[in-house]
């Protein structure tokens, strides 16, 4: 059985996240969201926020379990039992820190393999932070993200255009 | 008639955005430049000087005006009837986050074009930020900013070579 | 009235090109598509065939003239009266060779703006090259080229899926 | 049982490659490597032999398998029962003409999926047309491909340095 | 004799920044390493600590020398009798900021001439970022830096795997 | 005594390769200019023209020296002594395979160092090619090259706008 990571800020979980964790599932036979508790950072949903978001917007789906995190992603895909780790990658994704990452990973545990795979074209351009941006200026941000986000990125930011 | 808008922070404006808006005017017939009032984001001039600092620059030319907006930029567009935004790009631009931004606006509103132009060889390099830095060590950026922005760098910065 | 230019190869015109030209025709009033009659490159479909299915794609369209050159770029903009050229952007554009092009244009033909538009995100990836070759291997193209572009492909290519 | 389809020129087979078979087959239970049979680019060896090179490069392994084809590539991925198809990625590959190839082929085959892996961090720089170069100038190559390939290419391009 | 400035956070220094002072070497008579003594960034080591590292790792080394500078690293090139600045180009490098302040450089100093050195294949994703990130969550970061740094990181970060 | 080595196709030598020849020359002892004789790849003027223009335009420089070479450059570059070699960055230069012939000379001769010098802005975007189809096409390309390179393109495209 092979178990994959998914790891990520998700703050919050879009629609391009939700594409990638269904494309993963066809592939692999249990995954693991592993939402990354990083306390240096300016996020619109804490922790738990965003946990509980992507547990809302992946209920219908099976082998899929949501977790936080707060060592070395590569230390926590061991401790999961995952050997291989998901990233989503997009035309606009910064490949070079993709890389760098990839090969610091590879460095520190040769035994985490890492597969990249490809959003659909509608979320090519889908990046979290432009969505924050968009949505707290009131943009209509419905169909980038799951009902669930919809709802508390409103709640949060409290504006609609 | 078409009215177009140029869109940015212009902190402070430059002799790259200058070569933009002397281009932009040979195609539209009005331009509407729009000075963004970003709360959270750390600038050099506050918003009342970036509007002013432009209106000095382009002071000669026809058919432009000078508003600051705090809305997003694709709604102001339409509220100052413009159905064309214009760009500069520059080679050392950031082509994915350009393509994110379009994407992202033609979501938020359809009726609204984008049209990028690109600097003139002499501007390519030439960011504010770059600019700034150089300057509050005593670079000289004369020949970069039109006159009453090297006055204003000098005035806020106190430095000179 | 400003007329634009919309220069390519256009080998054949796809669903992208007919984005750009419609966008353009949006803020021009009057567009000239010139269809570089290149001696020296393999191509699909001769200068003549090229013409004839632009004109076939963009029959509905007023303000559209379509007509094959073989001189420098910039000069046939200003045979033709067009003060700005437009080019499409997609995100997988060689942005450097788009940008050698453009400097070089402007060293030329100082007179000549450039502007270039975004294609639509469904266009993002679509290559007249990529195309021809999905093409030729049978694959289905339908909804990536007008209905008398498909009918021409499957005619010179005398394949199906 | 998931089974991958690992396609490519192979024009020949390098020691980067094989980092990618060994890495894939951690993750898939079948690999089957497919060589593109292109008729139209000139390669250094021909379809048998690139299909020859890789089986005695990949010898000692199981659950590989070679076979070359001339349709579609995501055709073939069907004809084979791979429901993925694997990609290697240096960090000097053209990631435009990768996403490209990926976005056509999800519209041509949406039900085969794709995953990119990277190539170990000594053959980020490894291409094979780089490669053939500097083995036909004499260039000691000896640690970048399989002994068998270094045989032939010493035998195709009769030199050494 | 041609004297050749290194300048940079070094924050801290590494084995990539290590190969380059090397490569430096065989080229330069003397070379200056360049402390940039910035206030505005958060660093983990302080000026004099950054020093007092790239000091203890480069102790074997002839004609190096280590010096701390707060004003335009041009202006520091000429004070140190610099005629050519030294820059590490990593793939992973931002080329599009390395031309820029290039640019700006020539600009500000056309006296200073710049040339860029590549990093070894090992060090080409090691950047002092991910470094220190590796390295506070307990990543073993032993052979990617001097021994006085991993034990100043450890000092620091308090923190071992 | 610093020997360098300047390697290149100079199909042919633009006022881009000059202002690298005269930057390269204040920071090493002698330069060599190594025109690389290839048999396969269409050029406009055969390797005693590329030779004989260069020599012609860099009549009046001293420690400058023109030769052809066929074989591998780094063996070239032992052959005349050089234990650096000097590359001309553009903004548009495909860095991913300037980095994967660096790594490749790198491994086939580690004794050879490698140097890129930075151009001018105003040659930032002036690649051979481009020169070439445009003098082809009657642009004026005076001010892009030496005025023996003018003359020779004249006589070879027959032609002048």
């Amino acid at each position: 059985m092979t178990i994959a990571l998914y790891p990520g800020s998700f703050d919050p979980v879009t629609n391009g996240h939700l594409d990638i964790i269904k494309r993963a599932l066809v592939l692999f036979d249990k995954l693991v969201i592993g939402v990354y508790d990083r306390p240096d950072k300016r996020l619109l949903f804490n922790t738990a926020e965003r946990v509980a978001l992507i547990k809302g917007a992946t209920k219908g789906l099976n082998n899929v379990s949501v977790r936080s995190y707060s060592e070395l992603t590569v230390h926590f895909a061991r401790k999961v039992g995952a050997k291989v780790m998901v990233r989503g990658l997009r035309m606009s994704s910064d490949f070079e820190h993709e890389f760098e990452l990839a090969m610091m990973n590879r460095k520190l545990a040769p035994d985490i393999e890492l597969v990249c795979m490809m959003s659909s074209i509608q979320y090519q351009f889908l990046s979290s932070s432009l969505l924050k941006e968009a949505a707290s200026l009131g943009g209509c941000i419905d169909d980038l993200v799951p009902p669930n986000v919809a709802k508390a990125l409103l709640a949060k930011l409290g504006t609609r255009a």
